[in-house]
């Protein structure tokens, strides 16, 4: 491949992560040091950035302050949640993202998200080739969902993983100091695919992990929740559960959606989510105490649970889309493979072409999820260990988090 | 005072914290290597584990795996909700606890808990007195919501209160990656006193704190506080509120527990907690984006960000309450003193008489809020700043949290 040389943009989008920060250093840092590329802009708010032309010069920040971005969660550059159309069938964004591009010599663009990041990622991709302005495109992953297709996992899921599974283990331990009986109900975020939900499991391992666990890739049945609950409940006095929040009925409506005889006799919508809803449900049917608990956002931007291995590999992500578009790549999507070195777990790169990627997901295999419904097996233990190993070295005033503080000076 | 040679008892009581277990490892330790105290019993679930007489002999126990018990969250010999009737007027409950403690020998008995549990404390020492029973009776204090009378501050409140400043910066940050509008309630505990929700705002300090907060010292305005939120975020596009649990209307209601108009027209009880409630009056009113956020039972139990200062003091009181007792003091509860040594903070202990302490309340200054009564004064930050201070050296296995496993032999 020729050298191409010319100004790069990165952007994020999507919902944050502990460590989308870690990527767009990773894209920032290499690009910076890269001879081929001459400028080193930020979008401010994903693709809405390009648009509105609001590029950071990446140029301007102190380089000491600038390697702290990786210990700030959320996306520093500021994130959007923007559907963009089909170039064939609309090209009025399009044209003002080439607009944008030429204007600042843009020959590279790194967009750092999950499925519809791809899928934005794609798009403007083809529109280039199409327009025949040479742009390389790269795509970085990243989703604590961890439901990117053709990755072996995603940047940002270990550490939410390592986030819910220690607080469910703490949980374990508060919920169990009384000698009185007691339901506990975890919500925990995930719409389509069972990954954070499951990894909530991770703490029976040590003897502190719930008692069932609820994912989004089978069906549920509120007979058999009850059934189940009531069973541990009456066995031990307690009962520890982990739900998705993207649990369904078997007809696909979502048990946080549904208006329950159970849960208001008169058919109001309720307020709260799921957990309150489940909990309402088990006292009304137990007469158990019962308390319910949303993780929130707190899951997604709990950095200072973030996993060393998970923080490396998200930098390591962003400093491979660099390294391949100035070899000469575009229209793919880093991904990791999965490798045993010596025995021990090891992250490879490959890079997928982005239409491969884009808008599938990968959820958890059913053969990883127990008999019964309500829990997960080894298998899906074993995958997730490796991911959530090590404490970063996180920069700390009076103890609380050192973020990074951006000067975000406009490109000119 | 003469010497007093017996066993000795520990027992907790109340909600759990990240380092009521530090309280017991300080007594549990401390008595085991003293000579004074010839065995060292620990009381399941609190009173009632002596009323049980399900006493655990801690001596079984292995050294090295006890030392873990400080960095276990939660109560881990057990706690209990137990009010003693007043033994004047009913003394069942203490003839059964002199029964047992005659039947082991027992005298010294450790309390460790909050303004309950320094009742308890108290009625058995003046019952023990009256019965002419030889025995040292002294209060360990703990509780997160820092509310107890006569000491500076209370061993679990530092590590609560980190955890909370802690996990508001990251939210604060999630809560601004967007560049739509959004609004934000963090629901924090504290049923009378603001401790906790005043320490939301250390991150104000470092640029990621709440714009408001709302403690229980002061009378709540619905109107005020939706003037408040609309200000701040027709400035700002965004609004990140910290709330106390325990806010109420001038006439005592709780807010949690109010049926107000705006929540449901039909005057129906509503499911979820607080912030929920708040969430939903915010979004009918302004129709912005809003998220309401319960730190529920993991702001107690979050042990991963316990504070290290907390945690030595924690231990401390319990060293101190052993060796005040050996001494010969009784009746007393083990406080502490804020010292200045060299300029920097350090923490003294003296000892305060039961009766002084049990059913008094301390609460936030009125000082120490602000004149608006949406936020704290930099004095009520450099009160707790000293308190979160420090990353104990938090054992864990596969980078998950190692918790204690105690074999709890019953006592012969």
């Amino acid at each position: 491949m020729s050298t191409l040389k010319g100004a790069c943009i990165i952007g994020q989008s999507g919902g944050p992560t502990a460590v989308i920060n870690a990527s767009a250093y990773g894209v920032i840092r290499t690009a910076l040091d890269d001879e081929n590329i001459t400028a080193v802009y930020g979008a401010a708010h994903g693709i809405k950035g390009v648009l509105d032309d609001k590029l950071y010069d990446m140029s301007k920040e102190d380089a000491q302050e600038l390697a702290l971005l990786p210990y700030t969660p959320s996306s520093e550059l500021g994130s959007c949640r923007y559907k963009m159309a089909d170039p064939e069938k609309d090209d009025t964004d399009y044209k003002r993202i080439l607009e944008i591009f030429k204007k600042y010599n843009v020959r590279y663009f790194f967009y750092n998200g999950g499925n519809d990041s791809m899928d934005t990622c794609n798009k403007i991709s083809r529109y280039m080739a199409s327009a025949g302005y040479e742009c390389r495109v790269m795509g970085v992953p990243k989703t604590i969902d961890n439901d990117l297709f053709g990755t072996d996992h995603c940047p940002g899921f270990g550490s939410a993983a390592r986030y819910i599974a220690t607080s469910v283990m703490e949980v374990y331990k508060d919920a169990h100091v009384y000698d009185t009986g007691m339901v506990t109900i975890i919500e925990i975020m995930g719409r389509h695919a069972g990954w954070l939900a499951g990894s909530a499991a991770l703490g029976c391992r040590y003897g502190a992990g719930p008692d069932l666990v609820y994912l989004p890739e089978t069906d549920f049945s509120m007979e058999k929740f009850l059934e189940d609950v009531k069973r541990v409940y009456n066995a031990t006095g307690k009962c520890l559960v982990a739900v998705s929040e993207g649990i369904h009925y078997a007809d696909g409506s979502f048990v946080s959606e549904a208006k329950t005889s159970a849960t208001d006799g008169f058919g109001h919508a309720q307020l709260g989510g799921l957990a309150t809803i489940l909990a309402d449900i088990v006292k009304k049917e137990t007469g158990a105490k019962v308390r319910g608990i949303e993780l929130n956002l707190l899951q997604r931007c709990g950095s200072h649970l973030a996993s060393k291995t998970d923080l490396d590999e998200a930098f390591l992500a962003g400093k491979a889309a660099v390294e391949a578009a100035v070899s000469g790549d575009t229209g793919k999507m880093v991904a990791f493979k999965r490798e045993s070195v010596d025995g021990k777990y090891h992250c490879g790169v490959e890079l997928l072409p982005l239409e491969k990627v884009a808008n599938f997901e990968k959820k958890v295999p059913l053969e990883w999820i127990n008999a019964e419904h309500n829990g997960v097996t080894e298998e899906f233990i074993e995958y997730v260990l490796p991911l959530v190993q090590g404490d970063p070295d996180r920069p700390m005033v009076d103890s609380m988090p050192r973020f990074v503080k951006l000067k975000k000076v406009l490109a000119e």
